[in-house]
């Protein structure tokens, strides 16, 4: 009887874990995480009348797997074996276009009669008023005709394209933490109601891939993958690594050091520039560049 | 003077098609006659007092592509070369958590009072009050714990696994047509506004590949796919392609008629019996097998 009752208690109690996995129960932490961390950089902006916001990117190592969590515009790639593995994406208002509209449908207040969350290529002026013109609505992924009313000549929540690409006309990355006081140029419309600081979570099993030295997690800011690819990263990578015996820790920091040094350029005449005489990141470049396999794993 | 004129004229009238395909001017146009679709059964249900609604799967071919709509649980596969291509995902309180739980969060008084949005792994009890409890947000994909509040005590916005999943314990399908009037049993809650009629739209290129005439998209309902997967299809259709020359063109409407046969099973003592003595399916079968490639094209 009593093994029957444990049983039944024991069933009870693993009700709560019902398809939930350890996997899950991480990817859950991590994001309540960030979101604790919004919460206090709410508070502390407040009382120390701090303004400001930013991206993020974060890893956590636990039992055997690589957490990747991601708000914003930085990158983090897995380079094993000279192969590139993606282990984020950026958000942007491009990228997040349709959560983006979905809520300004929903709550137009949010809009401040200022702005319209449909889509359209191009600003409409008033003399087209009643003519057809393309637009693309919250739940669209093609593009179709419809006619021109008053409501369509506000400016549109989503505009512009690839890095110019803004919401509301103010901001170009549309996850990340604080910035809870910014709002839209000489208005009073705020903008975090539509940032989200909740990261994607991308997971990389460590056990299932043998990795040898040269096998890295490359995490950067925008300031590194605006002038360098992942090609380009993964090549300068490889290049420097070389250079040094793999149980040399020291190799990894050069790695990330060489990165952003040519990622910044050289001060000439005309500004920085690049090797190729373009123009250095004017933004910041943080680079970390991680071992997968220790040199215990050289094989 | 006027062919820069000219060229200024051009480039304006140009600047509306900026970005925009002509593959998304066919998608766009797709997602809208859906739309249109949907609301002229809105109309009729009003005046001629039909109730119900379906899910709605619609081929379009044009200009070389086969666009491949979907709103619902049926299911379209190409197979090429004895390959399965899927050219539709369902849509279903799983697929769709997010979407559904974005819109109860940001319209609470869509829920009636009697659901929460959050998700938890099993109904709560109201002796758990301010015990801790797994839970899941709109913007999480992982789980969470939270203390329970009397909030929590509501019925789970979705609720269920697999084929048993439910938008507010009603319906199992999350996008479709009509259901305009469908409500919360023995409520006034209405499922509507939790449905989409947008469909996914995929497109399949088919000059990029060249077809014989054993190479075809099939569509079917999901009381084909409740008892017959991707690959047994396949090898059904591929089976009865066999036993026709390949300029019949009865060959396409035996392979969908097999597939129907089979899916339904046997009249037996016990109700109707698949092959392997499981119960054939329920729900409404239906089925299209379309050849991509001509007889010409045998090669």
């Amino acid at each position: 009887m009593a093994s029957k009752l444990l049983h039944l208690h024991i069933c009870d109690q693993l009700r709560d874990l019902k398809a939930v996995s350890h996997e899950s129960l991480v990817i859950g932490a991590i994001e309540n995480a960030f979101k604790r961390m919004d919460e206090q950089i709410e508070r502390e902006q407040m009382t120390r009348l701090v303004a400001g916001g930013c991206c993020a990117l974060a890893v956590v190592y636990l039992l055997g797997k690589v957490y990747v969590a991601n708000a914003g515009d930085s990158r983090a790639i897995i380079i094993r074996n000279g192969e590139i593995i993606p282990m984020s994406r950026e958000f942007t208002p491009e990228t997040e276009r349709q959560r983006l509209q979905f809520l300004g449908f929903l709550r137009p207040e949010l809009l401040g009669n200022e702005f319209t969350h449909l889509e359209f290529p191009r600003r409409i002026q008033h003399k087209e008023l009643g003519k057809k013109m393309l637009y693309r609505d919250q739940n669209m992924h093609g593009w179709a005709y419809k006619r021109i009313e008053e409501d369509d000549l506000k400016f549109p929540l989503i505009y512009g394209e690839g890095k110019k690409a803004r919401v509301m006309a103010t901001i170009g990355v549309t996850r990340g933490l604080g910035d809870h006081d910014l709002k839209v140029y000489n208005s009073n419309i705020h903008i975090k109601p539509f940032l989200s600081c909740v990261p994607e979570v991308r997971v990389y099993d460590l056990t299932q891939y043998e990795h040898c030295p040269d096998d890295v997690l490359v995490l950067g800011t925008d300031g590194l993958w605006d002038v360098t690819n992942d090609r380009e990263v993964a090549d300068v990578v490889t290049e420097v690594l070389m250079g040094y015996e793999p149980n040399d820790p020291c190799r990894y920091t050069m790695a990330a050091y060489e990165l952003v040094v040519r990622s910044r350029g050289v001060l000439k005449e005309r500004g920085w520039r690049l090797a190729n005489d373009k123009l250095g990141s004017g933004d910041d470049i943080s680079v970390f560049v991680i071992p997968l396999g220790g040199p215990g794993n050289y094989t």
